[in-house]
């Protein structure tokens, strides 16, 4: 507690404070002794965000950051910010404040913790840099929790600087790789806290639509013990005496809990590719957010419950998290996400038919090279007007190899993507549940059936038909927010490149 | 569609029924073709829980397992399964069946999916052993959906008999290592299927209570760059072309994401211990429930919140899945998992002048081994009668080095674990957030600061004060259920021993 320990505030003073012997605020400011829970306290810390005209001329205990200080005469301007939200105070030379208290205040140094005691109180002209424009913070009592070192790694003015702005006007903005080595830092500017509070509402959302369209949530192994399609890009893991590998998707694991009658299920947890791709959209670690669920009849029928959980998810981001988009978008300008309902579901065919009338040449049975992809995006916005469709029906040449063939067109599968903006955030498709046919498919792929025995063998005592997808994460939230690489829509993202902090 | 494919379906029928010309019910079974999308269909399957009185006469669809089936003269009676419900159908000689269809239905391979069309018919005298007590199905139709292979690696009746009753009567139990390799057959137990469920549960309340109480949701890394607590029982991974690790908790990535302003984190994701442990209690990969928080002035602030949010969970779990707890209880009675409210708290040196009471001889300083935990159990259970509670203030020198030493008894820390049924399920401090001890402190420990530099770094620009746990929901899913181990509370468990399925 701050009053606890005046004797070492004093000590911790600068030295012209010391020697001014007058001090008649002495007690009313300094560095608090380390927070070491040495007694409870009733007082009450006051929100920034709550610091509105209503709580006019009361006194309040605030806990934030020193966003900026500046000085000037007898007076001393503090920002003070809490996560989103800033609010102006005012520490000046009169009853509660000396000289040597502005002072103080004055040289704290940018992002220290403090706890500030003062009267609230209107101002007539708004403060436009501030969140709580209609008020500002007489200050009585200041005092540091924890002191922050005095050269800051970035400014986080710059870091939440547009970027055009920035190239404009010639002022500072800060590369992606001090951000990404000084996230601590980074992820405190208003942008990030919105960008991650947004990204924590997908989760939310996902699965507050799935509990009640009665699945069920499951937990599946990352350590597994045979890199099942194939053994490519899967990272090798040092197991006791043994070598084990961590799966690159839980799919062998959501149906295994189809087949053990768990009938809808999703999950979410860490997916690994061990990829050296060094693009905009790509990780080695990312976030799947999977979804598997037996159907009556048709795929289709989990197509639309995959479809109606991402609509779930857009129409809750921008009815909950109105403030977060606009705040990413003062950075990060773009329009608003559009989408149609029920959702648009093209086929594959349809699609190389728009990109061959743009003057694309594609054979039937090729993938969509990323470019292409963009530019279907764009004619699909132009021709719909919406950034989410489904894309159904891929050759079945492009698909793995538990694929569920379509039974009317030999070349084709019950398969499909769903992307946003023009970029791939789904991929899914009906899966083989006859182990007969999976083993045909198996070996016409040339996959060793020694590898997936136990993938297989989990058909054998009778499976239904089912059909799923997984989706990532962090390219939702980027897309959904325009923003245009993957690092910033993962808050310790994980690359090639780098593995820290 | 099974209407669509009568001529396959005559194909497949065994030879005897080929040679009964004059079987007029022909149409009315079979093995359907393969589901593979086909085509959409406007029929409505009923669920097995909603066959009650209320439908009584009338005609529904059905899809379920076949659990048994007994042929007695000119009827076959079926227990159809789905999930944890079940039914009896009937199906006797008469103007839907034929005798050829009779036995057709007789020979249907346990396991196997069907789709049946029948009458809801009210029955005089309950069936005990279904959870449909007052109805059975008198079938019209059959058509096999799935086909399981004649020879089940396990019976399901063996799976879920209490184990007392089969040593007793001398029938048949499943052994754990039979359950887990046929893990896809052993969880469709109604045993299992209530486990699971639960725990689907157990993730729900904690992250409804954590997201009503204001925390966000984070996603941390898996895979790091180094060995944080010295580097022991730390599983490597190959990453490119250099090592990596996989991480032992969220802990690093919580601090920073408190520092860095998110106030109030938490995260459920895997968690990996690379120790040769072969006990009821311990995994290599398991699930963690992880909370951080930043307070005010003293730590109990966090304590409190947590176990709140625990007692959320039990007040849940009793409230929503009743059904869940009878069914596992069925198999492992158990007594109900007791709690008070608040949370009794009791103190380190508290608990063991208990234990020395008891008759046991221990150390100030010494740590609590599994045998006294437990009876530390009993002893609060027998005086306070509850089955949770805190015990706060272990000594400093068993906790790890970031641990907050408590400012009046330099031999204390702040820090505490939780227990249920005398076992551990959370361990959790006061995390020291001043640069300067914490150095002092990894000194004292022997760590070389060069590993932990990053992390001592993110308390230089400002941390607020705050505190922590990690919880195992396999544990808690074990120890709330009364279950002995806990193999049968992680879909696919990871041990020393164990990598597959």
């Amino acid at each position: 507690m701050p009053s606890a320990s005046a004797s070492r505030k004093t000590q911790e003073k600068p030295r012209e404070v010391m020697d001014a012997v007058e001090d008649y605020a002495k007690e009313r400011y300094g560095v608090s002794s380390m927070i070491q829970s040495q007694e409870k306290s009733d007082r009450v810390l006051v929100r920034v965000s709550d610091l509105t005209v209503q709580k006019a001329d009361e006194v309040v205990w605030v806990r934030a950051r020193v966003h900026t200080s500046r000085a000037k005469g007898k007076q001393c301007f503090l920002v003070l910010r809490q996560q989103q939200f800033n609010v102006q105070a005012l520490v000046a030379v009169g009853d509660h404040a000396s000289k040597q208290m502005v002072k103080f205040a004055a040289n704290i140094n940018k992002e220290s913790i403090v706890d500030v005691e003062g009267v609230v109180r209107k101002v007539n002209q708004k403060i436009g840099s501030c969140t709580q424009q209609d008020v500002e913070l007489h200050v009585q009592k200041i005092y540091v929790i924890s002191l922050a070192e005095p050269r800051l790694p970035l400014q986080l003015d710059d870091a939440i600087r547009p970027e055009v702005e920035g190239e404009e006007e010639g002022r500072a903005t800060v590369n992606q790789d001090t951000r990404l080595d000084n996230r601590v830092i980074d992820l405190r500017t208003s942008t990030s806290q919105a960008v991650f509070r947004l990204q924590s509402g997908i989760c939310h959302l996902f699965r507050e639509t799935l509990i009640n369209k009665g699945f069920v949530e499951i937990q599946t192994p990352k350590i597994i013990s045979a890199a099942s399609e194939g053994g490519a890009n899967v990272f090798t893991v040092s197991y006791f005496k043994n070598n084990a590998y961590l799966a690159q998707s839980p799919q062998l694991y959501k149906q295994m809990c189809i087949c053990a009658d768990f009938e809808k299920v999703f999950c979410i947890g860490p997916v690994f590719r061990a990829e050296d791709s060094n693009t905009h959209r790509h990780l080695t670690e990312f976030v799947g957010l999977d979804i598997e669920m037996a159907f009556n009849y048709h795929y289709h029928e989990v197509v639309e419950e995959i479809a109606d959980t991402l609509v779930q998810i857009f129409k809750g981001l921008q009815e909950r998290f109105q403030t977060e988009i606009q705040t990413v978008n003062k950075q990060f300008p773009c329009e608003p996400f559009k989408f149609l309902e029920p959702t648009l579901r093209l086929e594959y065919c349809e699609a190389l038919a728009m990109l061959r009338e743009a003057g694309i040449e594609m054979g039937d049975e090729e993938d969509l090279s990323t470019p292409n992809e963009k530019l279907l995006g764009r004619l699909v916005k132009e021709k719909y007007d919406t950034d989410f469709y489904i894309l159904d029906k891929y050759p079945l040449a492009v698909r793995p190899f538990y694929t569920m063939p379509d039974p009317r067109n030999s070349k084709q599968s019950n398969s499909y993507d769903m992307f946003m903006r023009g970029e791939e955030i789904l991929s899914g498709a009906q899966r083989i549940h006859d182990p007969q046919l999976l083993t045909e498919r198996a070996l016409h792929h040339g996959i060793d059936l020694e590898k997936i025995k136990a993938y297989i063998d989990s058909f054998r005592f009778g499976a239904p038909p089912h059909a799923g997808g997984g989706i990532g994460l962090e390219r939702v939230t980027m897309l959904f927010l325009g923003l245009h690489n993957i690092r910033q829509t993962s808050m310790f993202p994980r690359d090639p490149k780098r593995l820290t902090p």
